[in-house]
């Protein structure tokens, strides 16, 4: 049987996800569900504890009398500031090792799975476990770019590997070329939103979500789900192209269905080498 | 005495500020106001004529019977739709040579700057007119950014960087080495606005504003004057970086004033060569 798995859930529906994957296949699970960011919802049936996200001395110890062998780092932590971290004597002692004067979400992830592997856990990645969510290449669903949208996925591609060079973030919207806007901490959705009050006339834009190009994989890569094709249709958006093999879509057959029934495109991409 | 200016009137306080020069100096001008961009306020009182962004046919010819000779484009204009746009026949044929499909702002510009002195006017840019506005090298006021605030800076130039090579915007936001938002079309306005929802406890974050790389220097030069003070201030900014050389700084003294006495550093910095 596999071993432990604790799963170190943020917000979104992905924590969910890996435990009801858990249940599915009789796997040993534990969820350390970090304050303020994991919805309650995911946690309620499952066995778990709260944590505050500058408790890191507490959730290893959690982790470990809890016998968890394998670890996984899922859905989004917003990075907070140092004053209301708070961090305990174990998790100041990571951030004086890190330095955290100039380091953005991906360098600060690194540094704490290497530590958390320091530790003894094994760090694996969401798609370790649903390998089905991996984005594939192709269309999800019966709607296809044209030729403007594809001209606009292009340049989101290369957007948001500008973005995540710089540790910026991971998406960007793009109408009839104009860059529309660019996601820094305020997150996809908050993109979106904003986009749908900025789009000009005539056919709407494309969501283009990507992981960054030095991105560890085993934490926050890219993800999106049928909420995700809500919020585009509600900004006016055309589709959305996704990473293949480096971003993850959640409940594909209703993303797809949605998509159908929206009108939009929802597309995996796998960039360029 | 220096020939008749044209002032091709975007948003904000620029236009003003030239027709205001112009009239203290005794220098004939003649303002074409955007229609939906440019404040009426500008234009109240200043020989002027509205037109559409699409009408560049109508705006030509304007310009020519007004005996323009220099022509500026003053303030930004929200790049339109092509549907939106309804272009003239001008307008159209200047599209159907540059191509719209995946052009940035900077791209469009140089080709309307490109166009206007193929029909006979020499453009100039508000650098020309308003010596006094570029910015200089160092501190606005009293206040000065500290070390945490200098990393920011070092860090939000390299941001814009990125940024203005992909004609994407010219700012940024950046708080504790956290790029809390980055400007595509909202603006810099709306980019603070929406920072002062997604800043962190602790020392607040400083804006930071470049000219794009690659960016015509007659039109859209990246500008701040007091209201950008007010509303840093309100988004609990610490500061403002600007690219000194690049960048325009309208009402000097009242920048300098205001940031004095709201607690903030307003600073002109020489990017690095």
């Amino acid at each position: 049987m596999a071993p432990k798995l604790g799963i170190v859930a943020g917000s979104g529906g992905l924590p969910a996800k890996l435990a009801e994957k858990c249940r599915e296949t009789g796997r040993p699970y534990f969820v350390l569900a970090i304050e303020g960011e994991a919805d309650p919802a995911t946690v309620a049936g499952a066995p778990h504890a709260w944590v505050r996200l500058g408790a890191a001395g507490t959730g290893i110890k959690l982790l470990k009398e809890q016998g968890v062998v394998e670890l996984i780092m899922a859905g989004a932590l917003k990075r907070p500031s140092l004053a209301s971290l708070r961090p305990d004597w174990r998790a100041a002692k990571l951030y004086a090792k890190v330095g955290l004067r100039a380091l953005g979400d991906d360098g600060l992830l690194s540094a704490v799975i290497k530590e958390l592997e320091s530790e003894g856990f094994t760090l694996v990645g969401v798609d370790s476990v649903l390998t089905d969510a991996v984005a594939t290449e192709g269309c999800y669903g019966r709607h296809r770019p044209d030729a403007q949208a594809e001209v606009d996925i292009a340049h989101g591609f290369r957007v948001v590997d500008a973005l995540g060079v710089l540790d910026i973030g991971q998406s960007a919207v793009v109408q009839q070329g104009v860059v529309l806007g660019v996601e820094a901490i305020e997150g996809t959705d908050a993109l979106m939103r904003r986009c749908g009050t900025l789009r000009r006339e005539g056919p709407g834009g494309v969501l283009v979500k990507a992981k960054k190009p030095q991105q560890e994989r085993r934490a926050d890569l890219p993800t999106i789900g049928p909420q995700t094709v809500d919020l585009a249709h509600q900004a006016g958006l055309r589709g959305i192209a996704i990473e293949a093999g480096g971003s993850l879509v959640i409940d594909r057959d209703e993303v797809a269905a949605r998509a159908d029934r929206l009108g939009l495109f929802v597309i995996g991409c796998r960039k360029p080498s």
